[in-house]
């Protein structure tokens, strides 16, 4: 007898989490054993209020399908949503989980997909676990995506490679805006990534070929000094009239405290401090030390959504990786996350296989040691090489009058 | 006997002005009367210091000219420099008048174009009165390029078609990326604009073909009212869980003041208010009225650089008119600047003239009344018919290892 999927995102959106949504359901549609293909809106939160979708009319169109691999955000709607702890023996905490395996009994969902960052892997893991000790039949399967690439276990996590193209061209073009008065002025660019400093580190992508980038870069991987940063400008202005810095969003000091900390500062349903204003700050600390021109820049949220300069080779591979999903999760496979294993670095090949969802949450990857220069304010060459495959490709865009045409349920 | 030419690049910086500049090369290339082509150095602060480069030799590679075309900011450096008034009847005022002619004299230099914004095209007019004035027979030429297509006198500006189709594009983009969690949220995002509104009205282009688009739009043209403000923000949220407000920067209360004034602020040398914040500002103000996720994002500099999603009719456009500059210059035409005429709406038809240079400075082209609808928080679609031909194709870019390639004098 055929059984039925579900699939869903969750957490932040990025300009490749729709390629892997589209991956699953081709995925789905390839394989004999699944019937209907289901869509959660707004993820594992919409599901508990009985808010899905069947996917399979909307996207038998390939054209609808190949429109929706290149749209930004995610098209189910995403959550950001904790499930408790199973442990808890809250009555209430183990109602949700009855109520979720219920619904998937009664749609006869055997195949549970869900597309997310370390956060949803936590869902994942947390379902997993609830299906193991219960021995329920469902066939729980995660699907890395995050443009921070800060998910261990994996090479690199879909969403990555456009958000990290993104960065490489806007902040090469930045360099050409900033260059063209014969004064001293500075540029310092924020650039998102809490913990991890991979979508900085991209910002120095364009050095590879001779182009302009950033002279500085800051990570969170290395405390911030507010001397060697004085110190650093300084030497930049000395050699060009023009200086621009990039600077992760989540720069600390030695002390632990965030450069953009300040009392009550909003935190989000997981804890994490929500950050903004890191180069505001910097510009303040700046212009008393250098009295000329200071710009601070925020990339904002087109670095998780700007399809239109999307990476080919991310999208390709995010959609694969939905595609594989589904093949793993046919074969019996559970409890596991989807991963990439860089099998060539040159020329570069990846390949698609799985871990155990338990080897993976709650482990933050970071830019290693070796990566970053004896500067400390910039990266190597070799992280440089490590990033630039991802970026590779430019997708077939479908425009209308100028402007890219997107998928909606709407 | 040949004579020589010269170009400069002045003011802010967009992604069309260098395709203005290999056009107005091609154009010297093309002209049998034209030897060498210089290229001022910073505009005319750089060749006060006799900062010129000759450019035939650099861009007779036809690769390199196209690079050209597709590469952001001002490739020969730009200024902000105001020329004395030439009644001053100050020694040194006239002494730099003086200097100039006698350095275009000394090169053999017969044609002078400058490529620039309103501010620029002041220095077109006084340097075209002073060759007026002193019987100097120099043909000078002002080409227009301003992101913000508020000259006067001609249909569009170049570089305003490539900041809406990437404004176009962004917001479309953040629409989809604001969309997908459940809860109630705006985002408030800034777009450049001291005193026009076309960028700002850019953003309402995808709705054209049933794309996503922000729902208010505030302009510089409208007086600002709180009140109706957070009354609009009231109904939009009745409507929808998210609302995407697109807002320029310039725009003031009923009595003048911007919404971003503070004391102290920043002028730059023609006076204009350095302005930033707007958005930052009305987070504050709607955060006290509405309980819900709320997100300021300025779209910055990209706006004016992001050649990655430039529109290759404004390219084509800036090209043809560099082209057809040095053609009118040939002619004998002087002071005068270069403009655009819309012959045919549909199918879109322009073609390039002239026209006196003292008709054109010093007034500012606004969005018409018309154009914005009896709400006052968003515009027409005869508005959007009005823009969209400028943003349509795509160059082709050359891409190195998924990153755009731009020309560079270093």
């Amino acid at each position: 007898m055929k059984s039925n999927a579900i699939v869903g995102q969750s957490g932040g959106p990025t300009a490749a989490i729709n390629a892997t949504l589209a991956g699953i359901i081709r995925g789905a549609f390839k394989n004999a054993e699944i019937d209907k293909i289901y869509g959660m809106r707004n993820g594992i939160q919409g599901f508990l209020n009985g808010n899905i979708t069947e996917l399979n009319e909307i996207f038998k169109n390939e054209k609808i399908l190949q429109v929706l691999k290149n749209t930004p955000s995610a098209a189910l709607g995403s959550c950001r949503f904790k499930l408790p702890d199973i442990v808890s023996g809250d009555k209430k905490d183990n109602e949700i989980y009855e109520k979720i395996f219920s619904s998937l009994a009664e749609k006869n969902i055997k195949y549970f997909f869900y597309i997310g960052g370390n956060d949803s892997m936590d869902t994942v893991k947390k379902l997993s676990r609830y299906a193991e000790k219960n021995t329920i039949d469902v066939n729980i399967i995660g699907v890395p995506k995050t443009i921070d690439n800060d998910l261990n276990g994996t090479d690199h996590a879909p969403g990555y490679g456009s958000a990290a193209k993104y960065i490489a061209a806007t902040m090469q073009e930045i360099c050409h805006d900033t260059a063209i008065y014969p004064i001293k002025s500075i540029v310092i660019a924020e650039i998102m990534g809490r913990d991890a400093g991979w979508l900085t580190a991209s910002a120095a992508l364009p050095r590879l070929y001779g182009g302009k980038s950033p002279e500085l870069l800051y990570l969170p991987e290395v405390e911030f000094s507010n001397e060697r940063f004085f110190e650093d400008i300084k030497i930049a202005l000395e050699k060009s009239d023009s200086v621009v810095i990039a600077v992760s969003e989540g720069i600390k000091y030695a002390d632990g405290r965030y450069i953009c900390e300040y009392e009550n500062h909003e935190t989000d349903i997981f804890g994490h401090k929500q950050l903004s204003g890191t180069a505001a700050r910097l510009k303040f600390i700046a212009q008393e030390k250098f009295n000329c021109k200071i710009r601070a820049v925020e990339l904002n949220t087109p670095q998780r959504c700007a399809s239109h300069i999307a990476s080919l080779r991310d999208l390709n591979e995010a959609e694969d990786i939905g595609i594989k999903a589904v093949e793993a999760a046919a074969e019996g496979k559970t409890s596991v996350m989807m991963i990439f294993k860089r099998v060539s670095a040159e020329p570069y090949k990846a390949e698609i296989d799985c871990k155990d969802i338990a080897d993976i949450v709650d482990k933050i990857k970071t830019v290693p040691a070796g990566y970053i220069t004896a500067s400390k304010n910039n990266v190597t060459d070799e992280c440089l090489k490590y990033i630039a495959p991802l970026i590779a490709g430019e997708p077939e865009i479908i425009y209308h009058d100028g402007i890219p045409e997107f998928f909606s349920f709407d």
